[in-house]
């Protein structure tokens, strides 16, 4: 894997995708599948799924395509999901109570070991298996666990507030759901945008162009 | 707007970027912009916005750069934001709970006309000023006030099971929050995923690489 360090994100993006899929197959007993056919199903050309993995290694052999589960597999530890980095998320209101309990993390390579909000409502109570804690003992609880990553489940203007904290905090990691836009202050954090209203506005765009 | 049948969809999923950063914009007051400091609020090149915009028309004026609300309004239509189009939430468990709650629709072009699920714990009670209604008033519903677009907060199972009656009812759109692949049955549809999963997974790819 000493080849991975210079791979483009657009590459990076298609191994969730490929990894799902893989799972899938498994799901469905299949255990070697054509680079043809595993084209077809993903809607992306065989060459560049085989430019994709060259990246990371030879995968496949020539006549006989991919063994499923060494593939994934394979992927599994690229994506490094064996490591297990500590987590935090801020903001147990709907769209983070959806979070927690729609995601499995340990699938997908955190360990989430903390859930904090600023709602005395919300403080205390159980979700999907998490005591939701005062956001005021975040900068003692992360001296003493050490999360890398903060999921934000909060507004922009909190967001934007916590975010040079939760930096100081040791966080290097975000998975962002709100709309501040990291990019204007920080440039060495990791983040991971999810613009749920951009892809609606995506949908919208490409649904007027079906009345033209 | 003659111009834009052709555009591709890197530059359709910029559009939504640029409606919100310059809805940023609008909030404080800001009425004008040059292109060089968009260009740096976006980390997108200045040629590439210009490039982007050229698609839809002429924007911008040399030496002076963006009027903010005229280009706002202006993707505000190449989007068609205002043409409201009718769509369905199907699954009001915690995820499509979160989406009903979080999610401002006719902002974003749309119009909920109804929400549907089959677990009979949830049918009748109202989330985010929406009634549930049971699924098996589908048929009926979709004849009547003939929806769109179909959002899908349900298991990859139920999505398979559903895609074809939700086509043959004259969905047209799919906001998809399932893992089920419409692609492998359905060209003839406008899909747009949100896989919410593989952009951890993506997070968890970056964050192993800082740790080597």
């Amino acid at each position: 894997m000493s080849k991975s360090n210079d791979v483009s994100m657009s590459v990076i993006r298609r191994l969730p995708r490929y990894y799902r899929f893989l799972g899938k197959l498994i799901k469905k007993n299949i255990t070697k599948i054509s680079s043809k056919k595993l084209s077809e199903m993903l809607g992306i050309t065989a060459s560049q799924i085989r430019q994709d993995l060259h990246c990371f290694g030879e995968f496949g052999q020539q006549g006989y395509g991919y063994n499923v589960n060494d593939l994934h597999k394979e992927i599994e530890d690229i994506l490094g999901i064996s490591h297990q980095t500590n987590a935090i998320l801020i903001g147990a209101g709907n769209l983070g109570k959806a979070i927690l309990s729609y995601m499995n993390f340990n699938d997908k390579g955190f360990n989430l070991v903390g859930v904090f909000d600023q709602n005395i409502d919300i403080i205390g109570k159980n979700i999907a298996g998490y005591d939701v804690l005062n956001i005021s003992d975040l900068k003692s609880f992360c001296e003493k666990i050490s999360p890398k990553v903060a999921i934000l489940c909060i507004p922009q203007e909190s967001a934007e507030n916590l975010a040079q904290p939760l930096v100081d905090l040791g966080i290097k990691g975000f998975w962002n759901f709100s709309h501040y836009d990291f990019a204007i202050n920080f440039d060495n954090v990791i983040v991971e945008n999810v613009h749920i209203s951009d892809s609606l506005l995506t949908l919208c765009f490409q649904m007027g162009k079906l009345n033209q």
